[in-house]
């Protein structure tokens, strides 16, 4: 089961970070602050422009992003495991190596 | 009786889940979060554009549709049976199987 | 008497329900939930895009219309009857038979 | 003396009604609420669009016009008699005998 | 010295009104509605449209012109005067003999 | 050590003014109103328009502007001293002797 | 690892300042206001325009910018150091020697 994602929207797989802090301490649900980072999984058609045309969306399937830290609050559970939806317009960039 | 949504308004009906949670306890009215996917029951010709031009919907009927937590407060009753009005931007993408 | 409608406002006769509970008490005043559908009773001549043109409205006079809880506020007497006024943008769609 | 109003503006003069109720009580200030018809008195040359074409009203001196319960509230005084200040968009529709 | 306006602002002077209650009562300070009438002193060039044309104004120096009640909070003093700065849109109309 | 300002942007020096009451009283801190007059020092190349013309700016440097009392809170400093940046639509317009 | 900033997005890297009174006390954390002042290190292609047209960014890789006091809040850690993302909009000018 897959999702085909709408327009601009993008469907991002959230990086697994090690929730401890420096000391090693684990910290639990909300204290600890979810990584702003992940994998494209898969982008909708492009943004469609007022004047009807549609412009492709700058990143790509692979793709590792960086986003809002605000911005990962929509998510949907796809065979289990839950995603982020994300506008383009939420992603400032991708990471190169 | 059935309904011919307006423009860029989509007609959906929400996915029914089991109201229990992981131990088995039924949760009552609010308690229970509803499930934002559903199949598309209806679709409008399309959302009009600043110059006038019709782009048509990215959905269809029969369409299994995620769409945001806070997208189904719009509801209407066709022939006893509630069904969510949506906006095409509410949808955040068509579930592929 | 009747009222010409501006632009893209729609003039709608709210459908007339039951205001009683399942169990047939009869609900007085506020408490009553309004239906959200009714008759066009008039149509205005489109609405006005940004580059001057007018697009036709896509509800004609005696079509049933749903429109959202929220949307029907706008009130005037005509003749002694209270009608509502719409935005055609406040309307879902239409009931077919 | 008069008022030329700019652009999409409309002056009108708002219809007199008998502030009474319907047991012949005579309501005073504020209690009373205010008919939302009236009468244009003056109109503007025509909204401007973006592309900076004018739009002509669609209302006309003398017509008689039903506006927003809330519209009213920009008043000027010419010639001793308060006169309301609408945008057309203030503008349910017109009033045809 | 003077001020010239850029684009679509004006600047007003605005009118002077006995301020006494009916009764005669000199009404000080907050307690005397300001008129919201004045006489156009500067214009700009015009209001600049998305497409980047000017569109001139549709008052001139010497006009007399009624405003909203509200639009009257941004001052300059030239000279020891205080006048207003509006932008058209601020405007209502012309008052014409 | 200069800056250049992007777009639509003006760099303004606050005109200094005497910080007593008529009576010759020193105004410390907030209790003096800043005043709301300046000169350009430096102006960006223009503002961009949505079809991406660019529109000159209608001030120069040298000239001694207006601005609104709520728009000097953007300042920079540039070799110590504190300048203002303000957009071309913060400022009313440009006094002349 | 670097990153490529999306459209009208520019990365830059916050100026170093003492974080120290005039007295010479220094200042720990949220008491010391942070420089908005910052190296580019990375632009995006540009803004896109409504009609889709890309309109290259007037910033570029080692331009020392200017930026708004509030618009440091976005940050992403690239190899260990924290980076701004700002909006080309968020950028008040470039500042040359």
């Amino acid at each position: 089961m897959k999702i085909r994602p709408l327009h601009d929207r993008v469907v991002v797989r959230r990086k697994e970070e090690e929730q401890t802090t420096a000391g090693g301490i684990l910290l639990p649900g909300a204290a600890a602050e979810k990584p702003n980072q992940g994998e494209v999984v898969a982008v909708g058609t492009g943004r469609v422009l007022t004047n009807g045309d549609v412009q492709a969306l700058a990143v790509k399937v692979g793709d590792t992003v960086v986003f809002g830290k605000y911005s990962g609050s929509n998510t949907i559970k796809i065979s289990g495991e839950e995603l982020l939806i994300l506008n383009e317009s939420d992603i400032y960039g991708v990471i190169e190596a």
